[in-house]
């Protein structure tokens, strides 16, 4: 049996959002490898070994996933999302380059998955239709000085703005800082998006302005958009207001 | 018969990257309205009418598609990629703000898709694997002051950035000079990414060095990724490298 890793993303949490490419992987894999609730999301089945660990294990987890390929099985890494963006793909490379010379030798593929940002946009209109970036706020993995300052220039670029991990458990006053912080750039009349588990049972959107923002509207199964200055709110009778942002820029 | 509009994302081209909840909404439709590549796109069958009209005319594409769910039809808007990020919701949501106060009553909603920066990324490896930006290239419809400016504030936050559009047959010195104002901030070893047509019989990656990059190696069906100053290839034997961007920033 020849082995591979394909790290697949499962989407934001609704099975219609999981692509066909994805499905069909997992159909023919030997094992799983993921954080606990994202491998919980999967049906056990003859022949399928589930390997669910902790998060911030992301490093050996993606060792264990390389080794059992090598061995020849057939294993799929899932992550929430996309594994690209904000998740297990970067830390399987990771893994992979400071691996043995043999890891480089194995078939590896990343399958795309819905991120977190674009479900929750489509959810609230088309806040990400223009120019935008993409920040995780977490500060586990880079200083809190280089999240400040990247804030500080998407701001000046007026990008509309997606934050992952927006409010950790251990540092909660981050992303308080951050609130502050955009409130003086952006003035508190600027439009924010708090987008809790789309697609799921426990979804909840809230679209307010930064003066009105808190804190705890966010939490671990938050994405956070921040609009650009352009950024606009339609209201509607008897549904939700559609949040979006125009393509075009006035000369 | 009740009618809504589902603004569908179709993913890069091939099938196995069309959600399942896009299928269902196509099964339903009985209206398919967007640009002729992406109509072309979709199964014809008894009951369904397809729409099919030019580039640029997205407003008119808007228009049609709200007018026929006015009038009671399921309308399915096809973008390709995912229709928040530089397609056919923020038309739609224009279209609906400026159009009858009848429109905003109507059953809207939005359907994500896998965005072509991230089917690149996927094949690639993992260059968005931490902070990056989107940025539309094309001047059809914002300054050029304003894109040399994101992307100058963009290399100074130190994201990876995509770039959709980012050479137009009209005006193809635009990517020229964005890729001379990058060499300029982030010097001829930053790694950059031609990704044409990913997913699809076409398909074509390139990796190679902003010293080495040339405005040729783009066209309208090519996004490219530039990778952060921390985005790293993994040479491998007998397969391409992987091109990614670590989750870490050192202190």
């Amino acid at each position: 049996m020849t082995g591979w890793v394909r790290i697949a993303g499962l989407g934001p949490g609704a099975e219609a959002l999981v692509t066909p490419e994805v499905t069909a992987a997992l159909e023919q894999a030997t094992d799983v490898v993921g954080y606990i609730p994202y491998v919980a999301r999967i049906a056990p089945r003859d022949g399928l070994t589930l390997h669910a660990s902790d998060n911030r294990a992301e490093l050996d987890r993606s060792r264990l996933a390389l080794s059992l390929a090598a061995e020849g099985r057939r294993v799929v890494v899932v992550s929430s999302g996309d594994p690209g963006v904000f998740a297990m793909a970067a830390a399987v490379f990771e893994a992979l380059e400071a691996g043995p010379q043999e890891w480089r030798n194995l078939d590896v593929a990343v399958l795309p998955g819905i991120t977190a940002m674009l479900a929750a946009a489509a959810r609230a209109g088309a806040p990400l239709g223009h120019d935008f970036c993409a920040i995780n706020l977490s500060d586990n993995l880079k200083p809190r000085a280089l999240i400040e300052k990247r804030l500080l220039l998407a701001a000046q670029a007026d990008f509309a703005m997606a934050f992952y991990n927006p409010r950790s458990g251990a540092r909660p006053e981050g992303f308080a800082r951050a609130l502050d912080l955009l409130r003086q750039c952006c003035g508190g009349d600027r439009l924010i998006l708090f987008a809790r588990a789309v697609s799921t049972d426990q979804e909840a959107l809230t679209v307010t302005t930064l003066a009105e923002a808190r804190p705890e509207m966010a939490d671990m199964r938050t994405v956070v958009i921040v609009g650009s200055s352009l950024t606009r709110l339609v209201d509607r009778d008897g549904a939700a207001p559609i949040l979006y942002t125009p393509r075009s820029v006035p000369a």
